[in-house]
C-alpha cells in the first residue's frame, strides 16, 4: 500500500488539507472554514477528525508517514503560530504540541507558506536537483526561501528568508510592519495595485483604471488589463518587474544561486512580469553572475500547491 | 607530536604562511614577496620549499592535517584563483592542481579572503558554538561570509557571500567592479576616505583634512582624527554605520542570524563605527530581529587573522 504524507495548508479563510504521495500525487483533498472555530482546541480536534475520515474513505489502512503543515507566521524551531494577524488565534498558539497526540508516532513540522512552497519547489517542482536556488513568492505580500547546498534556510530563530521586508526605499511606501519601503510594498498583489494609482496620479492618460476604486482593484485586473494592451498596466508591471528585478541582483550576491523562481498571483501574469524582471536583474548584476542566474516559473504553481508544498518537507529532509 | 595545519595567506604584496595547531597557535610563520614571482610555477615551487624548511625548522616530523588558502577571487569548487587584479599572474591560476603535488596525502582548500576570515572566526574566534552568523571583512573593500546551520554559505558556483556589492544607492559612487553604488565603494577603509572628501566639498569648516591630498588619506587617519575630536571625522564614521547598519537590517532579513562580526581595518575604529552601526541596524530592523542580533568585534582580528583564517576550514569541514 502506498505510503502517504499530510499536508495541512492554513489560511484566514480555509484551512486545507491532502493526502499526498511521495512523487506528488494529491490523492484526496478537503478543508475547513478557519474562521468558523475562534476556540483553537475544538479546532485542532475538528481538522484531525476531519483528516483521519479522509483517510478512511480515500485510502483506509495506509501508512502514514507524517504531517506537514504551512501557516503564516508559522516558528518551525517552536511548532507554534505567532501572533498571526488573519488568523482567529491570538498570542502564540502551541500547533505541534496540540496536534501531534492525534497522529502519534508521526513526525510533524509546521513552517511558513513561503518556506513550505519552497521545499515543495526541491521535492515536487522545478527545482529538483537543484542545490542553490531562491523562491519569491507573489501573494498578498512578497514571501521567499532560500535554499543554500540543498537545505532550507532557517536562521538562528527560524525567521530567515523575509525578503520582503528588505527596505528598498527608505521613507518610501508605508508596510504592515509598521516601517517604510519594504520590497512587498512595491513587489506583491497589493503593490502592484498601489503602483497603478501611483501611475494615475502622475499622469493624465484615459485609462480603464480611472473608473475602478482602490477596493476593487486586484492584481488579476491588472494582469487582464496588460494583456488587452493598457499602459498603465504595462507601466505597472514594468516598475514591479524593475524593483524585483534590482533587489534580485542583490539577493544573487549573498547566496549565488542556481535559479530564482517566482510563484503565486503576479507569476501568472507571464511575460509581463517575466520579462521586466530578468531585464532588470541581469542589467543590475555583478559581472561574476550576469547573464548565468535562471529566472524560472514555478512548477508546483496552481490549486494544489499549498498541500503540497506542507506536504513535501515530509519526503525531503530539508531541515 | 601536535598534529598542524599549514595557512597560506596570498595577498597582492606579501604571500604569508604558518604553522597552527587546531586550538589556533600559530607555532611558526613565514612569508615570501608575491610580486617577485612572475611565474606562477616558480612561486609555487618556492613557497613549498619556503613551508617545508619552516617546519623542518619548528615542527620537524610533526603531521601534516592539510593545507588551507585564503586568496582574493578564489574559487572553492576549481581550486582556482581567477582573474585577481592585485597578483602577478593573470587568467585563471589552477592553484590546488599545481599546489597539491608539493603537498601529496593533504588536503588543500583555496577560498577567498572574507571565507577564510569566516571559517577562523567559526573555529577559533567569537563565532565559536554559533550555527548562525556573518563576518563583514572592512578592508580596501566590503568582504563577508554568511554561516547557516554551521555551514559556510558557498552558492552554486561558490560566488556566494559579495556583500560589499550589493547596490545599495543605484547611479552612485562608482565601484572597481565596473557599476555605481555598490555597498563598498561606501564601506571600506576606501569608502570613508570618499566620505571625508564629501563632506569636505559639502561643508566650510576648518579641518585638519584640508589639507591632506586623497592619495595620502588612510582609514587610520580618519580614526586619529575621530579619536581627537575632529567632525570631519566623527561625521565620516556616522554616514558610514549608518550606510552599514540599513545594509545589515536587510542582510538579516535574509539569513536571521544571531550575530554581526566586523572584522579588519575600519573595526579597529571602535565606539566610531560600533556605535552608529548598532544604532542604525536596530533603528531599521524589522520588529522580528530588532534587538536580537548582536553586533561583535572579531576574535581572530590581529596580526595572524589571515593565516588562521586559511588554516581554519583543515579543523572544521565547513564544507
Amino acid at each position: 500500500m502506498e505510503k502517504l504524507a499530510i499536508g495541512i495548508d492554513i489560511g484566514g479563510t480555509n484551512s486545507k488539507f491532502g493526502l499526498v504521495t511521495a512523487d506528488g500525487r494529491v490523492v484526496a483533498q478537503g478543508s475547513l472554514p478557519t474562521q468558523h472555530y475562534p476556540d483553537f482546541d475544538r479546532y485542532v480536534e475538528e481538522l484531525s477528525v476531519a483528516i483521519r475520515q479522509l483517510v478512511e474513505k480515500a485510502a483506509p489502512g495506509a501508512p502514514i508517514e507524517g504531517v506537514g503543515v504551512g501557516a503564516p507566521n508559522a516558528s518551525f524551531f517552536n511548532g507554534t503560530i505567532e501572533n498571526a494577524a488573519n488568523l482567529p488565534w491570538k498570542g502564540i498558539v502551541p500547533f505541534i504540541e496540540k496536534l501531534s497526540p492525534y497522529f502519534p508516532e508521526c513526525p510533524m513540522f509546521v513552517t511558513n507558506d513561503a518556506k513550505a512552497a519552497t521545499i515543495g519547489e526541491m521535492v515536487y517542482g522545478n527545482a529538483r536537483g537543484m542545490s542553490d536556488f531562491i523562491v519569491i513568492t507573489l501573494g498578498t505580500g512578497l514571501g521567499s526561501g532560500f535554499v543554500v547546498g540543498g537545505k532550507l534556510v532557517l536562521g538562528h530563530r527560524s525567521f530567515a528568508g523575509e525578503l520582503g521586508h528588505t527596505i528598498i526605499n527608505p521613507g518610501g511606501r508605508v508596510c504592515g510592519c509598521g516601517r517604510h519601503g519594504c520590497l512587498e510594498t512595491y513587489v506583491s498583489a497589493t503593490g502592484i495595485c498601489r503602483t497603478v494609482f501611483n501611475l494615475l496620479a502622475d499622469h493624465t492618460e484615459a485609462s480603464e483604471f480611472r473608473g475602478i476604486p482602490f477596493n476593487d482593484l486586484t492584481s488579476e485586473k491588472i494582469t487582464q488589463a496588460a494583456l488587452a494592451g493598457d499602459p498603465f498596466a504595462i507601466e505597472a508591471y514594468e516598475y514591479t518587474g524593475k524593483i524585483l528585478g534590482e533587489s534580485l541582483a542583490n539577493a544573487v550576491t549573498v547566496t549565488d544561486p542556481e535559479a530564482v523562481f517566482l510563484f503565486g498571483g503576479l507569476a501568472k501574469a507571464g511575460k509581463y512580469i517575466f520579462e521586466p524582471t530578468g531585464r532588470h536583474l541581469n542589467a543590475n548584476l555583478h559581472p561574476n553572475y550576469k547573464n548565468r542566474v535562471k529566472l524560472l516559473p514555478s512548477g508546483i504553481d496552481g490549486m494544489n500547491a499549498a498541500i503540497l508544498g506542507a506536504s513535501a518537507s515530509i519526503w525531503h529532509n530539508a531541515h
